[in-house]
């Protein structure tokens, strides 16, 4: 199939790719966009091929990018070149990665998961920061997580700022989206260790010092909003409360971080 | 002292107040912006008071503002009292705290850090996102860290970007900003444990795994750049280098991530 060529501003389809970095334009289309050769071919490696794929006139040529448009094509979807001008006015950013794609969205309810796939899982409420839930899905690639599910009012995990912070692991990760009243039952009513699945958050009420905690999986990291923290209600209902030192004035740590170094501290206990 | 009001967007002090926003206008000034209660709360008790205060015309009352307001008063600051859309445009936030201060800058060289104030020392090298600057300031306060060095060129900690995302820990840790060629032998002619201080980073290159290994204090957290990682030599000249698990398909954490993990290992280890 011949690559369409697009030279113009104006042109609808890079209308189309521009309005996919708001969250309404993603939501009616049911895409999201990605940028950048690597983060690409880990979604390729991982069975997602963009139905779009659009490269910069002037790239250095690259057999990943080359398997890359092998596969678009293959999945009959569309190859466009243009110039560097263009891919930063659709991806927003200044000097812009040499491709970008266009994927659609995938289902994210929690039956989608398959929670016994994995020890650990990130779960995240009221998430406001895009780069903080990138973080936390590059997080639990790391540490071998199933993936994160997203609790209540979350930033949109197929905005370009999550995908980006995510270094790919948007494509590596599980990612489901739950309201805390459907997510608690489908805990409870799995078939993990105890009560389905063990519930656990940073606490400072009745807590156990994170090091030393009895951890066990799958176990379930929940982290709260970036300013509020987890409503009392949340943290009373799960199975394990930890607590991680504050040696300082402050009483929290950034939310990503709070998830980051206790799921290093279960992957230690669980091995 | 009478508060000052201002009410129109065209005011030169407004306008002053907004450029801080750019570091070129920081730099020439030698002034910074902070924002909210809390923070400038934080700044009061380690004793550094805003020359300038400015307060929302409409917040509410509350002691600690009246403490703040005082201090500044008494050290022959100057109180603006304005709207929540000047405050808006100053802090470039649509819903901004009711309070913010300008700050002058404090000396940022390594002479200025006493090195065995503490056991945790951060060091970033070309760090150049401000949210991961500040993320790390509020991790080492919450370790008990002394501070954070800035190798390179880094973000600048004193942006609105970096305070925020430090949550007041740009006041509490010490901050220190140096090439690497003025600061490896700083470090090497300090009377720390072993050559001044044992500087630690995260690599694959001829490393320990990082839940076992040898750290002695003062131990200095080295993370590298976001996209490049640590340059080889930097690597090397290392007394430590340390292996953090990657189970998935990425091989490397959010510099701020990564710099977490391993300062809340090295403080179990050093307690």
């Amino acid at each position: 199939m011949p690559r369409r060529q697009i030279t113009g501003f104006s042109n609808p389809t890079v209308k189309y790719l521009r309005s996919l970095r708001e969250k309404k334009h993603r939501k009616a289309a049911g895409k999201f966009l990605a940028e950048g050769l690597r983060l690409l071919t880990d979604a390729r490696e991982c069975g997602r091929v963009p139905e779009i794929l659009v490269m910069a006139e002037d790239r250095d040529p690259h057999p990943l990018l080359d398997a890359l448009e092998a596969a678009v094509e293959a999945e009959g979807g569309e190859v466009i070149e243009t110039s560097d001008d263009i891919l930063a006015k659709i991806t927003g950013k200044s000097n812009p990665q040499t491709v970008a794609g266009v994927f659609g969205e995938w289902d994210t309810s929690l039956k989608a998961l398959d929670r016994n796939s994995a020890k650990i899982w990130l779960v995240a409420q009221a998430l406001r920061d895009p780069g903080n839930l990138g973080t936390m899905l590059r997080t639990g690639d790391a540490v071998g997580a199933g993936g994160l599910i997203l609790i209540d009012d979350c930033a949109d995990p197929f905005s370009v700022e999550a995908v980006r912070a995510s270094m790919g692991a948007v494509f590596t990760q599980q990612l489901a989206m739950a309201r805390w009243e459907v997510f608690l039952p489908w805990l409870r009513s799995g078939p993990g260790s105890e009560h389905g699945g063990q519930l656990v958050a940073a606490s400072l009420r009745d807590a156990v010092p994170y090091r030393s905690a009895p951890y066990v999986g799958p176990c379930f990291i929940l982290v709260g909003n970036e300013s509020q923290g987890l409503p009392e209600d949340y943290e009373l209902a799960c199975d394990l409360r930890v607590t991680m030192p504050m040696m300082g004035r402050a009483d929290s740590l950034n939310a990503a971080v709070a998830g980051a170094v206790l799921a290093y501290e279960v992957l230690a206990s669980l091995g």
